[in-house]
Formats: C-alpha cells, sequence, structure tokens
C-alpha cells in the first residue's frame, strides 16, 4: 500500500551521530567568545553540523514551502473567517502581499506556494505549484478526511518537493500552511497524538470567540470518538483527522531528515505535522527546529513530544510559515557565527585563565 | 559644567505621541492577518512607527555602534581573562573575525567600532573611530571612575557617532560593547539604580568561577560603600561607577530618542546604558527596544525600569551587540511586514465575521 518514495525516504532517515554534536561542540571552544556565551545559537549550529555531518554546516538558498488546503470541517462553524480565504489568502501569497511575503522578502529566503487541496481550483500561474489531492477534505466529524491513498500522496507531494528544493541547492528547509479550519484539525491530531482531552489543546487559532471556541471542542470530541478506536497507525491518523498540508508538511520533515537537511517546523499546525512525520520515523527529531512558541495551547506537548524548544516566543498566532521565516534567520546568524569566527589562536586572542589565575593587571 | 552638545540633545527629547500608536493599530488591522495574529511583531511595527511619526516606517542602513573601553576594577581579579583582552578583541572587530563581525554581515547591518577608552592605545586604522577619554577608568573600589567632564566627553561621543548615523541615512542604531571587566562596572551602576545588594545583581559574566564571583561581588559592595552617598545625580552614577563605554552607549540613547530614531540595547551592559539614559530623560523610554534576556542577574530588574519586555531569550551573553544584531533583523521584519502587506480591500479578502456567523460552507 505504501508508494515507493514514501516507502524509499522511511528508509533512509537515520539519527543523528552524537559524534558530530561532540566535534561541533569541541570547535565552539576555540572560537573567540566565552564558552557558551552564544547560548543557544551554539545549539543550533552544533546541530546543523550534526545534521549536515561536517564541521562547515551551511544553510545558503534556505526555501519555505507553504501548502494549502481546505478542510470539510469547516462545515462546524469552526472559523471566524469564510472558507473562500484560503483560496484568497494563496492568491495573496502569489502576489506577494501576505505577511510571509514580507518577511520572506526581507530575511532573503526563497518561497513557494502548494495548492494541495484547496475547496475550488484557482487561476493556474507560473508561481502557483499545484499537485491538489481533491476540492478539500470531508468533514471528520461524519467520516475519514481522507483515504489512506490520500494521506500518502499527500506526504508524498511534501517528499518530491522538498527533494526538489535540495537538488536545487537549498540546504535548510521550512514549512508553512494555510487552511481555513486547520487550528481545529491539527488539534484534533494533538488530541489523538497526546491523549488530551479536546478542551486542553482547542484555542482560538485565527480568532473565534466563545461560541465557535465551543464548536471547535465540539468538532473535535465528535472526531475522537468517531474515529479514535481505528487509528493504529500515523497514517490513519492523518487520514482520519488530517488536513492535505499537514500530510505534505509530514512529508517534508520526512525528505529533509533522509536528506540531511535541517527542517525549521513554523507554528502550531507545523508541529503537528512535525510530530506526524517523528511518529512514522523517530530519526526525524534530530533534523527538527521549532521556530516559535504559538499562542495555540495545543503546540506545547507536541514541542516536549517532537523534543524541542522554540527559538522565539513573540506571541504570533498566523502561520504562513511567518514563524519559520524569523527562526531561519536566527539558525542563519547561528551557523554564520561558528563558520565565520576567528578562533583565539588565529586572532592573537588570550584565552581564560584557569581558576588559579592572578588580577588581570598583573598579567 | 554640561557640554553643548549633550544639554542641546536632553532638550529635544520628547516623548512619543500616543496618537501614533493609535493610528499604527488601526491600519494593523486593515493587513491581510487574523487582527493581533503577529503578535509583538505588531507591537514593535508599531512603536517604530509612532517613534517616526509615520505610517511608512523604515529601518534602512541599520548600524551598531560598538564601544570598547578598560576598567580599573579589574585590578580586582574580577574576570577570568586578562584586561589586554578586550584590545585584541577590537582588533578582532577590525579584522572581522569576532561573532558581531559575522553576525552583522548576514543581517546586513553596518558596524562601527569606537575605542572610548582601551587602556592602551592599539594601533590605528581606518576602520578604527579613536576618541579615547583616557586609559581606562580607574579602579572605582578606590576612587571615581572618571571625573564627571569625562563622562559628559564619553556621553558626547556616543551623540556624536548617532548623530552622524543618522546623517547617513541609518534609521535604526544598536548599541554594544567590549570592556573586560564590566560586567562589574554594570553590576555597580545597576545596585545603586535599583537599591538592590550586589548579590542580586552581580552575575558569572564571561564565566566567573566561585572565587571570581566572590571578588565581583566584594569590588561592588566596596564601589558603593564608597560611593553610594556621593551619588546625586546620574552624572555621578557614571562618574563613580562608570565605564566609558556605557557612557557613551547612553550617549546614542539619548541622541536616538532626540532624532526620533529607534535604538536597540544588546544585553546586559547595554541595558545599564539605556537605563541611565532614561534616568537623564524619561522620553528616551519610548525609542528602545531591549534585544534580548541576557543570563546576567542583573538585567531583569532595569528592564523593568525602562519599560520593555526583551524580543529574544536565547540565553546569550556575549555583549558586542550580538543580541542586538539578532533583535534588528527581528524589527526589520516586522516593519516589512506592517509596510508591504497588502489590505483586505486591496488583496479581496474576505475579513471574520461578526460574531453570529454561518457555519463557513454557507457563504
Amino acid at each position: 500500500m505504501l508508494q515507493p518514495s514514501f516507502e524509499a525516504v522511511l528508509k533512509r532517515i537515520q539519527p543523528v551521530d552524537a559524534d558530530w554534536i561532540a566535534q561541533a561542540e569541541e570547535r565552539q571552544l576555540h572560537l573567540t567568545k566565552p564558552p557558551g556565551s552564544l547560548g543557544r545559537l551554539e545549539e543550533i549550529a552544533n546541530r546543523c553540523a550534526a545534521i549536515q555531518r561536517t564541521l562547515s554546516p551551511t544553510v545558503r538558498s534556505p526555501r519555505i514551502l507553504i501548502f494549502a488546503a481546505d478542510h470539510g470541517v469547516c462545515e462546524e462553524g469552526v472559523s471566524p473567517y469564510p472558507q473562500a480565504v484560503t483560496a484568497q489568502m494563496v492568491a495573496n501569497f502569489l502576489k506577494g502581499g501576505a505577511a510571509i511575503n514580507a518577511l520572506a522578502r526581507v530575511t532573503g529566503i526563497e518561497l513557494q506556494v502548494v495548492d494541495v487541496g484547496l475547496a475550488q481550483q484557482i487561476q493556474e500561474t507560473p508561481e502557483l505549484i499545484s499537485r491538489r489531492i481533491e476540492d478539500g477534505t470531508r468533514n471528520f466529524c461524519h467520516e475519514a478526511a481522507m483515504s489512506r491513498d490520500q494521506a500518502v500522496a499527500a506526504i508524498e507531494v511534501g517528499i518530491e518537493l522538498a527533494e526538489l528544493a535540495i537538488r536545487n541547492d537549498c540546504h535548510l528547509l521550512g514549512i508553512g500552511e494555510m487552511g481555513i479550519g486547520n487550528t481545529t484539525v491539527a488539534s484534533a491530531m494533538t488530541a489523538a497524538m497526546t491523549g488530551l482531552p479536546a478542551g486542553r489543546v482547542v484555542g482560538r487559532g485565527t480568532g473565534a470567540d466563545e461560541a465557535c471556541l465551543a464548536r471547535k471542542v465540539k468538532a473535535v470530541e465528535q472526531a475522537l470518538e468517531r474515529h479514535g478506536s481505528s487509528v493504529q497507525h500515523p497514517l490513519d491518523l492523518v487520514a482520519r483527522l488530517g488536513g492535505f498540508e499537514i500530510a505534505a508538511m509530514c512529508g517534508v520533515c520526512l525528505a529533509a531528515a533522509a536528506h540531511h537537511c535541517p527542517v525549521v517546523a513554523d507554528g502550531f499546525i507545523s508541529t503537528v505535522a512535525a510530530a506526524l512525520a517523528v511518529t512514522l520515523h523517530r530519526g526525524v527529531k534530530d533534523c527538527l527546529f521549532a521556530a516559535h512558541r504559538s499562542t495555540e495551547p495545543g503546540q506545547g506537548p507536541l514541542l516536549e513530544f517532537i523534543g524541542q524548544r522554540p527559538l522565539l516566543d513573540l506571541e504570533m498566532r498566523l502561520g504562513e510559515g511567518t514563524g519559520a521565516a524569523l527562526a531561519i534567520a536566527v539558525i542563519r546568524a547561528a551557523v554564520a557565527a561558528f563558520t565565520e569566527m576567528a578562533t583565539f589562536e588565529s586572532a592573537g586572542v588570550s584565552k581564560a585563565r584557569s581558576e588559579n589565575f592572578l588580577p588581570c593587571n598583573f598579567l
């Protein structure tokens, strides 16, 4: 049942070799700064070195893949925005008017926008990558969101585009999404993965009021009741409760891990996709970076599950890859420091003295 | 006693007009995103708009000014590094090998390095701006670190270079520093400003061990005992307990506020300089951004005093302006989103519905 590229990618994934972390940590000690003083920038660079298996890591040509899709659960009134906004925002991405466009331009990150299942086909442009699985998912309150074959097909869209990026010299991938209703979908998947009740993992998304929030919780509860006992495999999870964009982002994480490329998850929805990838292969963990702490309550337990502390906490909750764009700027800086800094030896800078040093004016 | 440019700058500073914040907030509501979904990026852009008094703020040509100076208190053995490292690191800055060089290059920020009082004059290069007040400060455990005239002169170095930057089209300033021993100096100033005991505001700096930490606490206690009662004015504070680089960074903050330019304080030492500027004129508050939460314990109370929450928390403690460089990248992104995003109207994107909306598929 599994498609070749999905299987092939899963087989390629290996955990990162801890020896590379140790080698990178050793190199950090020679750079002209007090040991550890760059804090998490050091941890970031060390991980990039380990993922890429080199002491000269690079994150050149970073690219964010934005996957857009619609969700049948919108029928339940789970978003303050009409479903048409998914396609309208895709058009906005293509015209360069969305937040992610501004952030990608200013940080020098390439964007690709992928229709992986909008409810209605929109006008084709050369910039839009069309990989439509279906006209949106079905309403998971009443039936499975998609078939298992469709889930694999959507994952393979992500794999295809990640592999294309990597072949085109991309050395750091980011994932982002657009899909009205997808915080509800992400919350259902989170509840199923963590065992937490719906009330704990449902948030306000784009700005739900009390009534809308109650409908979100109810939709997630209905979905869990209907599908919970049928989820035996991660592919069931995404097929019954997921979205095409979430499956595709999961595919990007899998391909990134298979090809030794660091990958940055954006906010809540992206973290769900990353967690799904980790359930498919735990080796994916090592290649992930969590961009930022979203204001959505479901993200926290998932971050723990994927073993990542977010790099940023700017109270963002937009999606689109906006948090990933900022995190990529931080990762790029971390790698630049690691690869471009002089060593104490090369710069002729004195190192710290050991414990029994003399006051400095006597040296 | 006050020098003309110091007085002139203080007279020019005005608090930011809250009406600009309100106008910027109103504009945010029209941009194609759920209201508030860019979190602190919105707050950042709104403040930049208010500081610059325009709904088209810009942070083009950002520049970080790094001030280097030495400290007489090094005699007390307060740093694991020999004092010579201050000058060695300045040479490293000029050759482009320090962390701040890598970070400034990758984020497109201009750097200027200013010798405002190294213990020994280093070889002049065209890149080094020499504004030496003296060969380092005196040991504040035994006498005032500098005279009040020297404090004003150092502040005026900062004013001069900030004004030069602003004349050269810089629209966002950052401050950074280098000075072996200056966490001890910053801690003494923090204790004097906040009334907190030395033990609460002294940290490990570049990596002090237990014995070194104890010497730092003792030096701060001695300084407070000797000078505490003589500090009647912010200029006494910096003259008796300060450093030339701290005074110069304070000058940058004053000039930035006077000229409606946002200014980014880096870590602990820079926050002390920013707080000193706020004690000289509370209007400076409105123009400040705190780059990051340092691991130094003295920074927290000062952040409260200057009314700023740091943008980043990456466990950094290097100085040099490294945190400011990352924060400038975030501020630039925030302003890009604010100025470049399409509106709901221009992009043809539907807005959120009011409370009594219908499920989206019925629209």
